[in-house]
């Protein structure tokens, strides 16, 4: 449960920091970052998961995502994992959309992928118990991502209803089993028989469980990769189950960090006012 | 004048956009980028200019510096120069503080930069132009800036109050002809005879010519490059000319974008304040 710190910024009165900690789950060293808000001086406050996209690290939403200010005035603390193991002894492939910064937030069962390739386990697990047994939090969580994060998001928090609290998503990967954003890496790191899939389609989750509370999605209208994305079957679900919640198609907007940095204001007051009422 | 578009996103209801535009100052096609806020679909909007500093380019504020949220508040459009011409074709140094990515915002007179690196005219009158001519901005300006930026925005403002109604700086160079940022890139682009600085230095201007409104200085206490920024002969000034204006010494911040990030909505604040009550 230890980890390092690589860096810690004054940020909004609170940090923005940059740990690495040794990973069992997948194998190796991971890195993550973590911004702390100014309340934590007088307590552990709740934590919101940011799950980011395809080719990402840790370091981008840290830096283009703009949440860090409204988690400031909200007082929660904001986790942003990687989006998969790295390293010279970590698969990969020279496509952007499978292996390393591409771990779609699932526990590989097929070679090369099985060794390292674990995220689903890495957050809802071990990453959160390093992050409550470290830092200032509360043992309370919402979760949110955009396109493979959102689907991160969406999955894990609907499998594990009783580990977080509140749950949204920007442009999520929305029915990765019937998209080509989903079909080659489900394919890949769990075979080709599509029952072991459907545990990480967030339209077929939905559609069996529900959710508990309510559920935001924000959606550019604009948004170059629609198609993959494919927002209009959890729509679907979410109104033929008459599941609470929200889907917003916000009209001129793309898939970029300008979408996301427009909306994180909406969505850290989304999960604040949901976690901070949330018994402990 | 004309310009051509490398990027247009929706951002908080207005447009981040990155243009490139052939550049007679400079030689070379040179990059910006310009923010939009949504009030400019109603008629021309003030223009805040946002100079970086060393190595970066028209991206890293644009990406990091968080100022479009609080631009879109106060309906004023924001424009991210780049620090230098570049290409194969233009001079540089191996130093990340010497040549492309450290124009200092002078017109260089000594080779080899003296044909590309005239960063001060293509700010104060080229890309004034470009902007106004293109843009749906009034011609009315203020005008910020990070370290070598903020060294640019004063001296810049300083010289030329009549193109000008508001200044600001973050972590500015303060004091150039007194530091190692500073003595090395003066002596580079303008040669060895010191009495060429002077109008290159805030400080020194500051003394000599006052600024006809008040200032506002943020500066990071933990910042890592305090001893080359030198804000305490600038503060000095400041005091003993009675300038109005703030000197913020900010508890715990450093020099990163973190700093940045944080007090932009002041900056934007005081900016638009000054900007819209400006009669044009």
């Amino acid at each position: 449960m230890s980890m390092e710190v690589i860096s810690e910024n004054r940020c909004y009165g609170g940090v923005q920091a940059v740990y690495s900690h040794p990973s069992n789950t997948c194998g190796v060293e991971m890195t993550f970052a973590a911004f702390i808000p100014p309340q934590a001086k007088d307590g552990p406050v709740p934590v919101l998961w940011y799950l980011s996209g395809l080719t990402c690290t840790h370091e981008n939403a840290m830096n283009k995502g703009g949440f860090q200010e409204h988690a400031a005035r909200h007082g929660i603390a904001v986790i942003y994992p990687d989006t998969s193991p790295r390293g010279d002894g970590v698969a990969d492939d020279q496509a952007y959309d499978l292996g390393q910064g591409a771990g779609f937030y699932v526990n590989a069962t097929r070679d090369p992928w099985r060794r390292n390739f674990r995220m689903y386990d890495y957050i809802v697990s071990e990453l959160r118990s390093v992050v409550t047994a470290n830092l200032p939090v509360q043992d309370v969580h919402g979760i949110t991502g955009h396109s493979m994060g959102g689907h991160g998001a969406l999955t894990i928090a609907l499998r594990n209803s009783e580990l977080f609290e509140s749950v949204s998503a920007f442009a999520p990967i929305a029915h990765p089993t019937r998209s080509d954003w989903g079909r080659k890496q489900l394919s890949a790191y769990l075979g080709d028989d599509e029952t072991a899939w459907s545990n990480h389609d967030s339209t077929i989750l939905l559609e069996q469980n529900g959710w508990k509370g309510d559920i935001l999605i924000d959606q550019g209208e604009a948004d170059q990769f629609l198609d993959l994305l494919k927002p209009e079957a959890l729509a679907d679900v979410m109104a033929r189950r008459r599941q609470p919640g929200l889907v917003r198609m916000q009209k001129g907007y793309d898939h970029s960090y300008y979408f996301i940095n427009t909306f994180a204001c909406d969505h850290v007051e989304w999960h604040a006012e949901r976690l901070h009422q949330t018994r402990h």
